[in-house]
C-alpha cells in the first residue's frame, strides 16, 4: 500500500457525567486525510483545505502525531500528507483529534498496522498536547477506538458498550471559545457532595450502555460540576436545552469545551427534530451556525480508499 | 403465613471507587431475624441476642424501619420481631443496615409481598438514619438486592453485574469507631483533579463487572479521595494492604467507614489465604479481631424458614 485515504470522525468529549472521562465517536462529519508514502525519509504536509491551518510538521496537529509515531518505529521512506479539514478547528467537536488521530492512523496502515489503534492513542494525545498541554484523551480515544469510550488513564482506556440506534444532534455556533478559556473557568475545587452525585451518574451511565437501558442513559447523563461554568459561553444554552427535552431527547450538553452542544436522542427522526428546534432558535440570532445529525459510529476511523 | 425466620447479611459500603455509591452484599456473617404476626395490632421487639441494643421501637433500628413500612400499607395484625445479631455493631460492614432490612424483608413477606426489594430500600433506609441522619442507601440496597448495587439517588438504585468466583475477605479490627466520627475526618472538598480520576475509577469498575474483566476490577478499585483520611483509625492499615497485595488480592480497602478492611480476590481460596496473612498480622497486637471470608451474594436477604 501507498497511498490511502481516510475519513477521521469528530467525537464529543467531556460527555456530561464524564468530564475529561467521557468521549464518543460520530459520524457524517470529520477530516480526510490522504497519505502517500514518498521515497525522500521526510515528513510533510502538503495541502490543507476547507480550513486555514500551518502546514509546518512541529505546528500542526497531525504532524506532531505523526513525528511522534514515526520516532517510535523505523521506516525507510517519507510520507506526504494532504488534509482536508470538515471540522472548523475551535468548534468542540474534535477537529484537533480528528487530525491528530488520522495521521497516525493512516501512516500505521501505510507501515502494515504494527499497532493497534489503542497503541496509537498515545501519539494521537502528543497532536492533541500540542494545542493544549493538559490536553486529556477522550477525544482521539473515542476517534481512534469507536463507540464510546472512557478513559480511566492515558494509558488505559475502555471501550464501552454502544447501544444501537442512539442519535446524536451537535449545534456548533461559530462563536470562538478557545479550549484554554473555556479550561480557566471552571473552578478546582468540588464539593464531595456533588462529587458523588457526578460520580454516581458516570457509573450509572456506564452500566445502562451495557443494559441498554434507555431510561436510566437519560436519566444518568448530568452534568452538576462544569456546565454552570460553562453554559453562560453559549447562546441561549437554556433555549436549547428545553427545546431538546420538549422534543424527546434522552440528554442534552456541552460537546468538549464548547461552543458545540450535543443533545441525545434514541432515534435518528427524534434527532433530525431536535436539529430543526435548534435552527429554529439560531435563526432569531445573528450568529452563523452548523446542525449536524449522527449516529454513534462504532467503528471510528474509516478507510476511504487505499492503493 | 404466620411466621418467618430470614437470614440477613453482612454488606460492604462506601466500596473503594464507590463513596456513598456503591455496595456489595456479602454471605456468611449476618442477623438472624424471626417475625411471627400477633392479633394484637402492635409493633414490638421480643428478644435481642448476640449484641445489647434497645428493644425500643423507635430506638431501633429495625423497630424504625419496620414502622416506617406499617404506616406505609394497611395490616389488620401487629407483629413480634425477635433478633439474633450476627454482625456487631459499629463494625463497618453494615450491621445497622442488616437489621433494618431485614425486619420490612420479613414483614413484607408476611404480608403477601405488597412491595418489591426494590421498594423496601426506602424503608430500611428510615432505619439506618435513626442512627446516622446523613445515612446513605449503599448498605440497605445491597442487602436487598444483593450483589454488587450502585445508588444513583436514594430512590434510583442499580443492580449491577456480579462476576462469578469473586471472594471478600473482612477483617473486623475490635475497636469503636463511629460512623459519625469517621464521616468528620472527611473533608468536605475535592480537587477537580482528584475527583476526575476517582470518577474515572468507578467508571471503569462498572464497566469491568460487566466485562467480567478481572484485572480492570482490581486497577479500578482504589479510593484516593477517602482512604487517606481514614486508613489512619485503623491499627496497620498499610501492612494488611501490603499483604493483601502480595496474596494476589485484586484490591483492598476500607469496609463502609470502618474500622473493618476488605480485600477482594479472584477465588475463595486466595481469600483465604489473605485471611490468614491478616490473622498472623492482628496476632501480633493486642487487639481482638475477626476475620470472615464470602463470595458476592447476589440474592441478597434469604429466607431461613416459614410457617
Amino acid at each position: 500500500m501507498n497511498e490511502i485515504k481516510i475519513f477521521s470522525p469528530a467525537s464529543i468529549a467531556n460527555l456530561s457525567c464524564g468530564y475529561d472521562v467521557l468521549g464518543v465517536c460520530l459520524d457524517g462529519v470529520g477530516d480526510e486525510l490522504t497519505v502517500r508514502k514518498t521515497k525522500t525519509k521526510k515528513l510533510v504536509i502538503t495541502k490543507i483545505s476547507g480550513h486555514k491551518l500551518s502546514k509546518d510538521i512541529s505546528q500542526n496537529v497531525a504532524g506532531v502525531s505523526a513525528l511522534t509515531l514515526l520516532n517510535n518505529t523505523s521506516v525507510d521512506c517519507g510520507f506526504e500528507i494532504e488534509i482536508k479539514k470538515g471540522i472548523k478547528p475551535g468548534s468542540g467537536i474534535g477537529s484537533s483529534a480528528a487530525s491528530s488521530a488520522g495521521s497516525v492512523f493512516a501512516i500505521n496502515q501505510l507501515i502494515g498496522t504494527p499497532f493497534s489503534n489503542k497503541e496509537l492513542i498515545k501519539f494521537a494525545l502528543q497532536g492533541e498536547k500540542a494545542v493544549c498541554k493538559s490536553a486529556p484523551a477522550d477525544n482521539v480515544a473515542a476517534v481512534l477506538m469507536g463507540g464510546f469510550t472512557l478513559v480511566r488513564e492515558e494509558n488505559d482506556i475502555i471501550k464501552l458498550n454502544s447501544p444501537t440506534g442512539l442519535a446524536f444532534t451537535v449545534l456548533h455556533p461559530q462563536i470562538e471559545v478557545k479550549t484554554s478559556e473555556s479550561r480557566a473557568l471552571i473552578k478546582k475545587e468540588v464539593s464531595l457532595k456533588k462529587m458523588v452525585k457526578q460520580s454516581a451518574n458516570l457509573g450509572a451511565f456506564v452500566s445502562a450502555l451495557y443494559t441498554e437501558n434507555y431510561e436510566l442513559i437519560g436519566r444518568s447523563m448530568q452534568d452538576l460540576i462544569i456546565e454552570p461554568f460553562r453554559s453562560n459561553l453559549i447562546p441561549d444554552f437554556e433555549k436549547l436545552k428545553k427545546s431538546s427535552q420538549d422534543n424527546g431527547s434522552l440528554s442534552f450538553g456541552i460537546s468538549g469545551s464548547g461552543p458545540s452542544v450535543f443533545s441525545l436522542a434514541r432515534d435518528m427522526s427524534k434527532a433530525k427534530k431536535i436539529g430543526e428546534s435548534f435552527e429554529k432558535i439560531y435563526n432569531e440570532l445573528n450568529i452563523k451556525f452548523d446542525v449536524h445529525t449522527s449516529y454513534v459510529n462504532n467503528l471510528g476511523i474509516k478507510i476511504i480508499e487505499s492503493k
